[in-house]
């Protein structure tokens, strides 16, 4: 570190400060520029012509080099800076989308700038975005058990769309591991469409990876329950509790997942964690992990061994290998059985039809990997220091030539030799692996609070210069890494570039904001080779605990600006026939129900005044008619917990029974104009006295 | 721009790459550098001498010039991110406190990097917080209306308890304008302790600005309703609708707003707005600002203007002043009525009392600020180029000089000349001014999307070189700014330094989420005088909408690291004398109902088997009884719709009614340890036939 050096210096003081607005990002597109003095002579940013935010003057009696003097910068520091700082209006060139953990929720947050850009509602209802407060129940619902609410999730892993192994940009899927949920969310109004509850399993883990087209969303159990969560006791586990995986068909035209033609796989009671999809090479098969292959079943109070011991004994769990395609055959011949009306593929099935196999992997992994060409699988086992590698190659040859033994339940174990390409000693506490462009693989180390960069052999040898299967280099993280992700690392295209580390504690990181700290993601460039790795960033996420994410290329999303039409209903992405428009605005009364047809736009409601008598149903239908991008309306009545928030174009509808008489005032919640105060109305809910005295 | 060159460059190619931890961030305090070559090698970020984030490899085949040259940065841009960035574990100088508007909850920012560093739950439950899902239920009930819940808020003005007119960093206050409610968060552990309802507004908008010594937390209301919002037909607007501000007393010693010794007075049905208390001089004093003293009403649909054109007629709207002593006098000489059972100074008693004045102001403010000293007090009309400086010296004249005419309701009104001691022309559209420490005042711009820089006079002047009461500067900002925070630029002893312009609108700033947008924080350098201002930063806000925020220093704010013993009550503050610690677990029947007394610690709970009868009532204390900072544990129980979050040393009791038979897989949701998935239990809930037939 000692034999670098950099000099910063500026010579720009006392110079005139533009007035009004500055010319700095609305300039015209700007040549690559080799030459350094070019650009400072201020003209940044070129592809942003637009709007008047802006730069202002630039200030700074004090130079560049006082400023990194003053604020103990080191050349690192620089150097991460300039990378990840984004200036106003530079649009950022990836955008990650976590899990939210048990916020319920899923992030959408920029690269390489790391700013949170939204929150999508999913499990839990969140005002802000109106999703729970007089619209989006009936999604909301959707996911209730036996009528029972469920008013938030842990969300898990969520899994962008993919067309030939590749992100499309179309959907996001993420998984509910609290209660065995799957959500649809349309990345044209990044609005959460539609929430599946699993009626067979109470909790899940191994969601929502997706087939290679998008076909099958995958979601795999956790904890071991009776099918359908009837009652056994625990001594009933080994025969009574079990796992499963279910392939939910998602229907692209109608954005939907589709239950009728959605089915179930019965596994033994092993704790299933991970899946992912087979692409290319393997595609129609499917690969998972299991931990607590030792059927614990706890009980510390009773004298047992509490089950981070109990699931711990083996040194071997079981890699599960699906093939899908043989699934989808057995399923159409309708070999089936029937649990909580739902199709489930019986565990002898599987074993009779040659669904299911398993090999030995190392104990209580957290990981199971495709490599982009679909051709290895990596495991981490998170109390064995290496990555192991399977060849599909191999395991194919292995089950042609029936090298296996049966384990306990019968499902047919592979000879591990048979089917292990490499393994890879990376550090202690191995989780999950991702991969990049360049033929190295990346797998984070809970215990060592790193993550290891190594390389794969076979073809992707020639991509890297070391050897196959050795490590590159490694990078210390913060405390508590779990999941990491790479630029689209796990599609058959990975980027490289960028890398982050999720972690899951942020300990003397930030400023602390009382004893519930924020997680850390650690922005991380892997865009050069060997060692040369750098952390650039930290980034503190205080509203949720994310535990998964995947990184897309940002051109390849394309949302949408606002609404396609005024009266856009975005629960079915069509204009709704009888959605209130301009000059429709209309209160109409069918007996005890009224119905209230209003428009929003800046800055007024129409109507504003809507008069009620106390027990009246009110069906209220309201349209922001608006359609400048940005001009959102919010849509609030006091003391009835509604509030909505109306893109524009949008319309909504929703209903409540008017049983607090008085007088409400209904306004806008969205910050729309500089009249936005003024945007307000009356409702009056006539006391029944009053109206029965009429 | 054209004059100015920076030369940046670097020798730092091939250099080894350190093993392991990296010792950047470990080296002791380094000297106050000057030079930047000694900076340059090595040494930064001496004082954060702990953990293992670490910066690893600084990668870097690139230079520092090429990356300005690649990323398009100009001197302003270099200058900002070096300005704003801060290198792994470099904590925030200032804690920016904003409401979330619509979102119900309060962001909690470190700046200057402008990173979110929690969210705090509020008026909406929110589970990765483990509000509302178990626990927080009761203080969430608090808000709650003739019980009807109310499960959001929007959020608008939080506010900083102060000492002597300082922030002292112990409780923050915010209010929720479309119920009017107010909610006490307690800053040693970031968490809301009380949410009280005004009993006689339906909502509120002139909160929560305290008085210095935060013996008052004030609420203004917004939108006329009866009082109480009882039915009265528009037609009876002028007579029976009304304005109010409630004085809640807060005890410090108890954290609680205490409704007992709180108070409100009746005003006339104009709008409320925005309230401020003097401070200095002018302590014992409050003052306000409103809109729509046309008292128009609305009704578009029938041809009337609409509230925007209706209340926007007048050139004039009223500054309320208001003698804040002589109202405690005159409710502690019981001189009010009674409103829903809160006393309630009527307007006639304001009136012939002397508690309540107006003064002429420009029409339809959206902001009344009062200066450092007390002496002067802002207002800014939205439709008036200037903003109006009060003298409070003029005003305690004026009043002794009955220098006054009454209005239609017989408030007296001061003549404007003898009250105003300057007009300074900012800009159209002005909302909202903030000040510093070298005498300007800032003045959001809503129409000309600027942020103005204008002198103080009088006793200002000396803070700075330009003459007093005239425009210093202008700085762009984005769309729709709202209000504007400095750093603690409302109180007595504001730091200057930086102002954050709350901008509403995003469009062109950021990768579009679809057509629902975050709100835009720009961070501006207001370091240096005159017209030298810089915008650093662009901050997407996408989880809420804010309107106003404070800005501490974060060194004033004393934050729990953990709770302070194990079995600690968040809600009382104190050790529970049932909390279950180590070795006290148990389960206990006493009829149909179960107490389940559970502690938790990595990696797992004790009991790990809870088994029950359906229909029976389980009461379920939980501990966490770890003691490692951020070593919190989640509670999750699937489909009971159950999670909490317990911080290291909490205790938490929760209830529910055991009506769905089966088995259900208890577990963390804080990734807590390498063992984390293992830390699960099973409730079992044995079918009611089959406990009969025990």
């Amino acid at each position: 570190m000692k034999q670098q050096s950099i000099q910063i210096s500026s010579n720009r003081r006392s110079r005139p400060k533009p007035r009004g607005r500055s010319p700095r990002r609305t300039l015209g597109s700007v040549p690559a520029l080799g030459v350094l003095l070019a650009v400072m002579a201020g003209c940044g940013g070129g592809e942003q012509a637009s709007t008047p935010a802006a730069s202002g003057s630039a200030g700074g009696a004090a130079t560049i080099d006082q400023i990194a003097a003053q604020r103990e910068l080191t050349p690192d520091d620089v150097r991460a800076a300039l990378l990840t700082y984004q200036p106003s209006g530079r649009i950022d060139d990836y955008v990650l989308f976590a899990s939210g953990g048990h916020s319920g929720q899923v992030f959408v947050i920029g690269m390489p700038s790391m700013r949170l850009l939204r929150s999508i509602a999913v499990f839990t209802p969140e005002p802000w975005q109106g999703w729970g407060y007089g619209v989006g129940q009936d999604i909301l619902e959707q996911g209730d058990v036996e009528g029972k609410p469920i008013r938030w999730g842990d969300t898990h892993h969520p899994a962008l769309s993919e067309t030939a192994g590749d992100y499309d940009g179309q959907w996001l899927f993420i998984n509910d591991k609290a209660n065995a949920r799957i959500a649809v969310i349309d990345l044209r109004d990044f609005e959460t469409k539609q929430i599946i509850k699993n009626p067979i399993a109470l909790n899940d883990h191994g969601g929502t990876m997706v087939t290679p087209n998008t076909d099958y969303v995958i979601e795999g159990g956790q904890y071991a329950t009776p099918l359908g969560w009837s009652y056994a006791p625990l001594s009933e586990y080994n025969e009574s509790y079990r796992g499963m995986v279910t392939f939910w068909k998602f229907d692209r035209e109608k954005g939907r997942i589709d239950p009728q033609r959605s089915f179930a796989l019965e596994l033994p009671p092993y704790w299933q964690d991970i899946f992912d999809a087979g692409k290319l090479v393997s595609e129609g098969w499917v690969f998972g992990n299991s931990i607590n292959t030792e059927l614990a079943t706890g009980g510390i109070e009773s004298g047992n061994a509490p089950f981070e011991a109990g699931a711990s004994q083996r040194d071997a769990d079981y890699l599960h290998i699906i093939d899908l395609k043989k699934a989808e055959m057995v399923f159409a011949a309708g070999k089936f059985e029937k649990v909580k009306d739902f199709p489930v593929i019986s565990l002898q099935t599987c074993i009779d039809e040659g669904i299911l196999f398993f090999a030995p992997e190392p104990k209580s992994p957290h990981g199971v990997d495709v490599a982009p060409k679909g051709d290895l699988i990596v495991v981490s086992g998170k109390l064995d220091p290496h990555v192991t590698i399977y060849s599909f190659e191999k395991i194919k040859k292995a089950i042609a030539d029936k090298k296996w033994e049966p384990e306990q339940y019968g499902v047919p174990v592979l000879d591990l030799d048979a089917v292990v390409e490499a393994r890879v000693e990376v550090g202690l506490g191995p989780l999950h692996t991702q991969f990049d462009d360049k033929g190295y693989a990346y797998t984070s180390l809970f215990l060592d609070t790193q993550v290891t960069r190594w390389t794969l052999g076979g073809d992707y040898s020639k991509l890297h210069p070391e050897s196959a299967w050795t490590v590159a280099g490694k990078i210390n993280v913060h405390y508590n890494v779990g999941h990491i992700a790479t630029a689209e690392g796990d599609t058959v295209s990975p980027d490289g570039r960028y890398m982050v580390s999720m972690n899951k504690w942020s300990v003397d990181r930030f400023f602390t904001p009382g004893p519930l700290l924020p997680q850390n993601f650690q922005l991380i460039d892997i865009a050069q080779e060997g060692d040369k790795m750098q952390l650039l960033y930290d980034m503190p996420v205080g509203v949720g605990e994310p535990h998964y994410a995947q990184i897309i290329k940002a051109d390849k999303l394309k949302p949408w600006n606002v609404y396609p039409q005024v009266g856009w209903d975005p629960h079915s992405q069509q204009v709704k026939a009888d959605a209130p428009t301009a000059g429709k605005e209309r209160i109409e009364r069918d007996g005890n129900t009224v119905n209230v047809y209003m428009t929003a736009v800046r800055s007024h409601y129409n109507p504003e005044h809507v008069e009620v008598n106390e027990g009246d149903h009110v069906v209220w239908h309201i349209t922001n008619v608006d359609r400048a991008q940005d001009a959102t309306h919010g849509f609030a009545i006091p003391v009835y917990d509604i509030n909505l928030s109306l893109e524009p174009g949008e319309t909504a509808t929703f209903e409540f029974t008017a049983d607090q008489p008085g007088v409400f005032t209904y306004y806008c919640t969205e910050f729309c104009s500089a009249l936005h105060l003024e945007m307000t109305g009356y409702l009056l809910v006539k006391p029944s006295q009053t109206a029965l005295a009429q």
